[in-house]
């Protein structure tokens, strides 16, 4: 059926939705929550019906604003309209509720599904949960990364060693990233990083970034930059690199379940076409991770899931129970990621993890051997590390000449005192990400906390524990009451044995956290 | 937040949702997708957010017609409107994605949250799958139809024995309970039974007995018929007992999963007060259960379940390998049925089904000693079934008088022949009921199916097998295609032993029954 169309001026959050006059809607043999597949100038999606009386008249469909954008509509274009056939993925899905594997074709009919509006929220979602109560084997999480890949953007870079590097989150403050790109860069190994906004977090890297340079470039425009610079810092987000993964998120997020952790990750990695690639695995208490043991697993998985993609992974598992150096929040890591690579400041543990981590990189490539932590420590420390952060900042659009003071960090400020002397003894970091997020994180991106303190370190009363940024006052007085009603950074003399009592059935409010 | 309501006039196929102008949705801190509360007049829903940049304007909030009907809204309004709290019972779904049992008071809290809105679609849809890949056992099954239950309106008759039946569903044209509340009716026994309309069926109870009168009653309605007549035959889905299931079978559907198939009956019978039951579990190929034991195990749990609610139950297995009587379709079948009530036909399977089930429910309530076929024989053959049917009829507001020629079949109709002599050796369920589909049933009521044999039936070449009725020629063609294309009754002289070849891997396009 052809049909005009009628722009709503509508978003539905991601969703393709349009609306139909029910009459029209009768002929072609659909209702409300149907799908239609809708054709315009050879390109299509699938997209739900809604249905109207009156206020979308006969021959006309009623477009949401992602339904005009992905066809790039105008009011009047005249549209292609039919029923959608019922996608064979769904029979896919429902081998895997019967707990069967699925095959490489299987799976690639899926994801393309997922990437074309083909299959609704409700068979996402049960293909999300059968992932995560079945699990997956690594020949799924193969297939699965492979037809993520083959659904999107793939930079091709004409080098014969790509390197990258990827945290899978959990910690807060983790700034590793903007000094281990330069290092790399500067060592004049190619590495073409892409970075995820923040989900569950205070500040993701391109959150970060953002604060010293644009981040939203398509992928020609990465290709340039890293061709010039060996290095890039951007956001995924614009490159449409496995678009799939973007969807399955949003399933993910509220059913605090994250089974496509390894093909979410990989997938990106193998579509910017890294060959060497280096896995950070926080461990710890509030962390994604929480013992050493598992962090091993993981690993495990990692490396021979890189195996079958041909890329050449090793991990690093990591300390994580505390954040890493002292800022949380965009523009304070980008402030303290800014004076670190210009030598001044000594956030010990920041600069060891990087340095660590670029070290790996360099040996793994062959640029060092047995001495690529001291490689990495002597490229930041001789200034040529922030000299190619500055090139990078550059190519990306934003200012060379940058200097900490001109980062804004939030007016609206309030520090915490101990009430007591002693040593700190542990910093909750979920608490520490609520009250950045409290104060207005990661959206106010001067808004976050900055700690005075680690794990370690000696108090006496009414020294500064920390201090929380915010750019409005209201903000700043919800992250100040966290702070005065939950214990988020822990000062005492010894440790104290009762972690806390269950006095009734407990609601299990565990963290979740799906940065990748 | 107070805003003034804009009526939409979209339908979302049962959800609600709202739009809200883009700087009135960020004060409040949601975006696409977020969920509100929206309060009116000491009613609340909970409902998904749109948000539109011009369409609505400040201080407006549009409202699709599911949530003007819900709250009673009209344009102009006011109402208010806060970001939804997010709801504890997501975490108790996660506790099930972890594959933990389930307390009465989370399931509970699910339950209710599914009912009053404030549970996305991907939430109901992982709680769905976890139940169906970790399974529940009665305990929470118990749960469920309780939560069900309590969520829901209750008949509340002042009777002290109250007899229900139910079937499961699967088997195509079984009109079965058309006979057995007359039946019941006229013993003196009190069955107010309430029936689903078709989902995946041809048709289903209330798609039939709508033919011979009207279905759509209220609870009150309902309770005003079972007084005067003992019995009464109404449509489920005005009555809002267990509404909860409504909400999860649109989830199960595009699932073909059904993991609350028992709560889900269960809970109806006991919204309605009953203490007899018998559950008719028809089995065999083509049909729900494929074998006596599953079928066995099946019976176990409804009368374990039925025992923890304060129900009787026993349950019927009965043949369910081809279609009960000869008509499908919902005119086809009341005409069936009103035919063989009236002692006009010769069902005889249908005839033996009805009496079994009705005396199984004559002896469980003390008013038969092991006759309680003969008996309730007598009660059909005397006429006083019919007569209670009548009854129930003319108190549901319909026609007592009507008579079989009343019945308006399609008139587009068309006679598959046989194409060699022999003996009816199979007749494909999934084929009839796609065939009836085709042709218009169960939304065009006089479309359908009627045999003109059934199996182990002799014929000739040339013999009528069955005819196709529609209500439009187009729909009438593409049944008659379905009966040329596919094997739909196999006529022969003995079983062939090849059932098909498997050439490639194949895609499991099981059939999916969803009628309970």
């Amino acid at each position: 059926m052809r049909l005009k169309v009628r722009l709503l001026d509508l978003e539905a959050g991601g969703k393709f939705i349009v609306v139909l006059n029910r009459d029209d809607a009768e002929d072609m043999g659909v209702s409300g929550l149907s799908r239609v597949r809708i054709s315009y100038a050879n390109r299509w999606l699938t997209a739900i019906v809604n249905v109207a009386l009156e206020s979308v008249t006969r021959g006309y469909i009623g477009v949401y604003n992602e339904v005009k954008r992905f066809l790039n509509l105008r009011d009047g274009d005249e549209v292609d309209v039919e029923a959608a056939h019922f996608p064979l993925s769904v029979y896919y899905i429902r081998n895997k509720l019967s707990g069967r594997k699925l095959s490489y074709e299987e799976i690639f009919e899926i994801v393309r599904d997922v990437v074309s509006g083909n299959l609704s929220e409700i068979e996402i979602a049960a293909f999300v949960t059968a992932l995560h109560t079945f699990g997956l084997d690594l020949d799924e999480a193969t297939s699965l990364s492979m037809a993520m890949v083959e659904t999107g953007n793939r930079l091709e870079l004409k080098k014969p060693l790509i390197v990258d590097k990827h945290s899978i989150g959990g910690v807060p403050g983790d700034k590793t990233t903007l000094l281990v790109v330069p290092i790399i860069a500067a060592s004049g190994l190619t590495i073409p990083k892409s970075s995820s906004r923040s989900i569950t977090s205070a500040a993701g890297t391109a959150d970060r970034a953002e604060v010293l340079m644009p981040v939203t470039l398509g992928i020609e425009e990465m290709r340039e930059v890293v061709e010039r610079t060996n290095g890039c810092i951007v956001w995924g987000g614009a490159l449409d690199l496995a678009p799939a993964d973007d969807i399955f998120i949003r399933v993910e997020h509220p059913l605090s379940i994250d089974p496509l952790l390894l093909p979410s990750i990989m997938s990106k990695k193998k579509a910017v076409g890294a060959n060497l690639l280096v896995i950070d695995i926080p461990t710890g208490r509030g962390t994604k991770i929480k013992t050493i043991g598992e962090a091993d697993l993981l690993a495990k998985d990692f490396i021979e899931l890189g195996r079958r993609l041909g890329i050449r992974v090793q991990c690093a598992v990591t300390y994580g129970e505390q954040p890493v150096g002292y800022a949380i929040g965009p523009a304070l890591e980008a402030w303290e990621a800014l004076n670190t690579i210009m030598g001044k400041s000594q956030s010990y543990d920041l600069i060891d993890k990087a340095v660590h981590i670029a070290g790996i990189l360099l040996e793994m490539s062959g640029k060092a051997d047995g001495n690529g932590r001291a490689i990495a420590l002597e490229i930041l420390r001789s200034g040529k590390a922030e000299e190619k952060l500055r090139e990078i900042i550059s190519a990306q659009g934003g200012d060379p000449k940058i200097k900490p003071d001109d980062i804004v960090l939030g007016s609206e400020r309030f520090t915490v005192h101990s009430k007591r002397g002693g040593v700190i003894l542990w910093i909750d970091n979920a608490s520490i990400v609520e009250a950045a997020r409290l104060a207005g994180a990661p959206r106010d991106k001067g808004a976050g906390v900055l700690l005075h303190k680690k794990i370690g370190d000696k108090v006496s009363e009414g020294d500064a524990l920390a201090t929380i940024f915010a750019e409005r006052a209201s903000k700043l007085e919800r992250a100040i009451s966290l702070f005065e009603e939950f214990p988020v950074i822990g000062v005492g003399d010894r440790m104290e044995m009762l972690i806390h009592e269950v006095k009734e059935r407990p609601v299990a409010k565990r963290t979740f956290v799906l940065e990748r």
